[in-house]
């Protein structure tokens, strides 16, 4: 039975349509670092009731996910300099009353590629103008990233996200080549096979694939760029990664890659 | 490992000083029941946006306690008649955003009554004029108990107490006696043997003793009441009954007596 006690403390998520991920990765970590905390999501009636919520409970944190990342930013004291690059917040962090805004997808994609080495050098494709596109995006660019094409059939959300970045506009990839090739649209995401976001051609003149979508864990295009040699970061690292930095912001700990790992299997289990 | 999800219904309770009975008595039922339920214990920075929380979460069921019960009034938007009887709220319903509030330790004293089959035709004294005397108070009343004195030092919420039931005031005990007497001071909730809130004599022409502390299990006037050979209401079973109650208007389900009795033992235990 879980022993549940007035002094845990809390931390929540705020979605239209809750996924179970989060509320299993945090609580894992929480048991397995025996830390007197609880994780629950949301799906908020209002968001300004919600986030008066939070700072009326003292809930410590606060993940904000479709389609709140941007109506939300009115609500809070503070934006860190990762939700100012985007103007797109998914986290924010209760200091006693104090709530800093914070867009740990941005972050995550930043380290990966510290992580991965990726020389700024490589020329860029983006493909997709939505939220997570735009993280992606402003974090090449603010990786030194010069050379990019944002490709988006949307021209308004398209060339916006461009201009942001300083890069070029392509309504479909075509016949573009890039070093390092991104795929931030939800194709993938289907059991279809026949939704290869990028042709094999494509493909082939790339040095590094990376494909945002987490679930299937391995894609049609990570499964393509792993055939053809190719070095591959896929949504799941991403999605890990960002759920990491928000428990280092919640709890002031980084667990172990370990533990990281364990918990995100854990997560998607249910 | 408490294994929680994304769709368990959160009730809470807010309170200036929590204690930790309330988060383990209803998640021991939770658990017992199978309910997908979770409870916790919070100390509001302010009420209006704890409250704000309960309408923006979708909280379920939110108890109230000392100093927010008649604060919480206007951020309602409806008094049940428990409530309405004494001004003071202790439970709020959450049913799809229409907020209605309850006092259930009114409830549970005119339960408590009825189930003891303590006759309405007893004389009364009330010693006490704080919220938890006010809910005894009314309760007798509206029970039918025509006769009773309010026992306060305090003369302005000892003569308002006492209109507003019909009863008498007095401002010490001293020689006083009735047939059914009440304790709703903290007199007793010390290990002072000294402090006992009934003089013997009273005590010995009561038939009835009524002690509302609840902590210790036994006063010592309960236990004075015992030796004399009185029935006795105790603090304990006041507490159990009223947490019952909104166990039953959080969740629509009534455990057993057994439950009950588990459920509070475990919430004593730390």
């Amino acid at each position: 039975m879980p022993i549940l006690n007035k002094d845990m403390t809390l931390c929540i998520s705020l979605a239209a349509r809750p996924s179970n991920i989060g509320t299993r990765f945090h609580n894992y970590l929480y048991d397995e670092l025996g830390l007197n905390f609880i994780y629950k999501a949301f799906a908020p009636v209002t968001l300004r009731d919600a986030i008066a919520g939070v700072r009326g409970l003292g809930i410590r944190g606060c993940a904000i996910s479709m389609p709140y990342k941007e109506a939300v930013i009115e609500l809070v004291d503070e934006l860190d300099a990762s939700a100012l690059a985007i103007d797109s917040v998914n986290t924010i962090v209760n200091d006693n009353g104090y709530l800093r805004a914070y867009n740990t997808d941005y972050t995550a994609v930043r380290r990966l590629l510290t992580q991965r080495a990726v020389s700024a050098q490589l020329s860029v494709i983006v493909q997709g103008s939505g939220g997570m596109a735009k993280a992606v995006a402003a974090a090449l660019r603010d990786a030194g990233f010069a050379s990019g094409t944002i490709v988006a059939r949307n021209e308004v959300t398209g060339r916006a996200l461009a201009e942001l970045c300083g890069y070029a506009w392509a309504p479909r990839v075509g016949e573009l080549t890039a070093d390092l090739i991104v795929n931030v649209t939800p194709q993938g995401m289907t059991p279809d096979e026949a939704l290869l976001s990028f042709e094999p051609g494509t493909i082939a003149a790339a040095r590094v694939v990376f494909d945002v979508v987490a679930s299937p864990s391995e894609t049609r295009l990570i499964r393509a760029a792993r055939e053809a040699g190719k070095a591959v970061i896929t949504g799941g690292e991403v999605v890990a990664l960002q759920a990491e930095e928000q428990f280092v912001l919640y709890t002031g700990i980084r667990p172990t890659p370990e533990q990281i790992a364990r918990a995100s299997a854990f997560s998607r289990e249910a």
